[in-house]
């Protein structure tokens, strides 16, 4: 519980109609994309860099524990108020502050909607390309706390190969730049990319210089089913070996084939064990050289479909496979764990196999889809919660996919992060070493332990 | 100077062979590109990882500074042993331990020297784009510590960019991973590009996995002279603009220019005043269009002779001009201060008219070219340190020079780095709080200061 004297306070930076302690409205600041809730003792929210600087001022010195949240769209618990504190939303710090297509960057505030900002510089030609599956609500700052992927990557990197420079107020209130608005720059250490992806444990984002590109001429979608799951990850390879690196490569396996088939009766042939949803982009005559090159390819692999789209009406149905996935698979089951795993990307069927003994194992459905091209799966453990046993055997399915990916000089997690979920895995994938490096530059930037306490690292 | 029981244990460690004492041999390990010389207590050539971690835990716990270095070709005096200590070249750390062809990553230690590196992975089809001027001699474990850049970063990227996982021994002795093998990886901080470009001050890298590419197909060379500077800049934002990003686009004012001319007679034409070497890489066809569409777009801004290579030859003639800079710089003068400023993109006729009037102010003269795509200009201050008060001008100038680029969001530094040579200046770029971020980081990881003290940050 926080103090009357301390609320008076925040209310004096924010004023009070940005500070809510009533139960009801609360809770919608307590929860994620897991299914974990916690309620925090106050929202407050801040609405610009001075005041997330004064808040954090009088929690450091109070000592009171502080929640940075975007959207709430994250799969792991990294924005979740638990042990109680302070949830401090940037939504209201939702400008794009400049699009510069001169230089090719971009500043916006952390509250920008992913998909709002790509909406917007592809007005100008220009294009941004990171596309978390959550665009259409999580926010910019949010992508940069957890580093978010999306298909895309393949191509073009995650969020932090974009991101350039960022404003940030740090644990104890110092309003420090990091970066800049160039694309070289060696002046002291790359804090950046050490604020990118610390899951809004080492500061609060409260600018982001965001890297533009010159929008793609065209694209061009391809749906390519193989017999065997081998096929599809060895087209990956034979594609990119042969100088073609698509904008994404998206795989599904067979367990996902049957979720989408089964809901919605696409027609996928019976022959068909996995598919890739292929897409290049770029110059509208070699994009068209590259598709029939990759048929070329991949028709010796085990191809038994391949679709190429003519327009963009038979792209987006080509996508239509791909999209009703996420529907189809509460049908298996009502609760879902949906683990990132990454291995090298020639690992991929090895790792789908050790998938499914440790499915056989536990007798749980898994159905594994996602970025075939960068290795990144997305493995997704389906339970029934309510059903006894369940839950206990989907963490010790998941504990097993972990090692399994690590095995293969993998890791646990490509997209969501740690948070609270991967907590108890950590020391699976990060020796005691690596851990007292990276909590002694936490306890450096962060002395009272204050801003976003017990994530990543247990508590 | 070292107490002989220490110099004991470390011949211990290494074997003694792998000590040196001599003052003569010392010599050439405490310079580099820079004028400055400083004279270690020992150089110590470690064999293997443990025994660089054997070496850090006797420093450490003796408090002996220690000096990590590659080929000492850095620009800032970031590996001299100002101060003595131990200099611990990494250059036996020098085998290419895998090429990994099918997931595009290679590992390496931290002694390959660059170019040799490029070869080996190009024989089999791929590339690694980072090419610093020094990449002939410089190693990669160099390259990381400065995060090196080059002319094909505009279209490829940095050093740091490359650079999936390092092995590190951290300035206490400990032996850590950082980052891994895959694309994406989001489990804790990001240690490893914190590791790049620090200089040497926060571990000691020991092992690179690098990310690689498909070598591009064919790449094509321009020479594109202007009648101004602004031409030569309009004319990198137009090409960029229209979808093209080249793989380099390197610039040479009026001043370059003519130093090359004068000792060369390459047959410049009168009226040229900045020249652009624009090279594009990828698919033959697409270059070929590529090549004829810059010439279509630069045409209408001051363009007074454009030549397209047919061939290799051809190419490398056209590199001629660019390559001759360097060797005829000295006769302007003997000494020189080569800065290495970065401003957006589409600044650099700005900066480039900002220093023509410090050149004024100060009557030295100042030759500028470099890396026009990404706006890194070197900006080389001819004097000759023999006369009074010259090095003391070359000085303000430089002061100057970064102020100018930091007054349009540029840096001081886009691929030297600090080391010595800037930390002056440094109070110019970074705010007091951000040095103190940083130094909070080097202190939890190095609190006994022994790794590289004294660089970056003043003593």
């Amino acid at each position: 519980m926080l103090e009357s004297s301390v609320l008076t306070k925040m209310k004096n930076i924010v004023g009070s109609e940005n500070v809510v302690t009533d139960k009801q409205e609360m809770i919608c600041y307590g929860y994620d994309a897991t299914q974990m809730e916690f309620l925090p003792d106050a929202v407050v929210h801040p609405g610009s860099t001075e005041e997330v600087s004064e808040l954090i001022k009088l929690a450091n010195s109070e000592k009171i524990h502080v929640f940075p949240r975007g959207a709430g769209s994250g799969f792991t618990g990294g924005s979740l108020p638990k042990g109680g504190g302070i949830v401090m939303p940037l939504t209201r710090l939702n400008k794009i502050l400049r699009i510069d297509s001169e230089n090719l960057i971009a500043e916006v505030e952390p509250g920008v909607v992913t998909e709002e900002f790509q909406i917007e510089v592809e007005k100008q030609g220009l294009f941004y390309p990171p596309d978390p599956a959550s665009l259409k609500f999580s926010t910019l700052g949010g992508n940069v706390a957890e580093n978010a992927g999306g298909p895309r990557c393949v191509k073009y990197g995650v969020t932090k190969d974009f991101v350039m420079g960022l404003e940030v107020v740090l644990p104890t209130g110092e309003i420090i730049r990091t970066g800049g608005e160039t694309y070289k720059g060696v002046v002291g250490y790359d804090l950046t990319h050490l604020i990118c992806g610390s899951e809004g444990t080492l500061g609060i984002i409260t600018k982001i210089v965001l890297k533009l590109l010159p929008l793609p001429e065209a694209k061009k979608t391809m749906l390519a089913i193989f017999d065997s799951i081998d096929g599809a990850a060895k087209a990956v390879s034979t594609i990119i070996k042969n100088k073609i690196i698509p904008t994404t490569l998206e795989f599904m396996d067979y367990a996902t084939l049957q979720c989408v088939e089964k809901r919605f009766s696409l027609g996928v042939p019976e022959t068909g064990r996995a598919v890739l949803l292929i897409e290049v982009d770029g110059d509208s005559e070699l994009i068209e050289k590259q598709a029939l090159r990759i048929h070329e390819l991949i028709k010796p692999l085990g191809l038994v479909e391949f679709k190429i789209a003519k327009d963009a009406a038979e792209s987006e149905a080509l996508w239509k496979v791909r999209r009703l996935v996420s529907p189809s698979l509460r049908d298996v089951n009502p609760d879902k764990f949906n683990e990132d795993i990454v291995v090298p990307r020639s690992k991929v069927p090895d790792v789908i196999r050790e998938i499914e003994k440790i499915q056989k194992k536990y007798d749980v459905p898994i159905v594994n889809f996602g970025h075939a091209g960068d290795g990144n799966i997305h493995v997704n453990i389906m339970v029934d919660k309510s059903l006894p046993g369940q839950e206990e055997k989907a963490h010790k399915a998941i504990e097993e996919v972990f090692k399994a990916a690590l095995s293969m000089n993998g890791t646990m997690s490509g997209e969501h992060g740690v948070g609270l979920a991967k907590q108890p895995y950590i020391q699976l994938e990060l020796k005691p070493e690596q851990v007292a490096a990276m909590q002694g530059i936490k306890k450096a930037l962060d002395p009272n332990n204050i801003l976003n306490p017990g994530k990543i690292f247990p508590l």
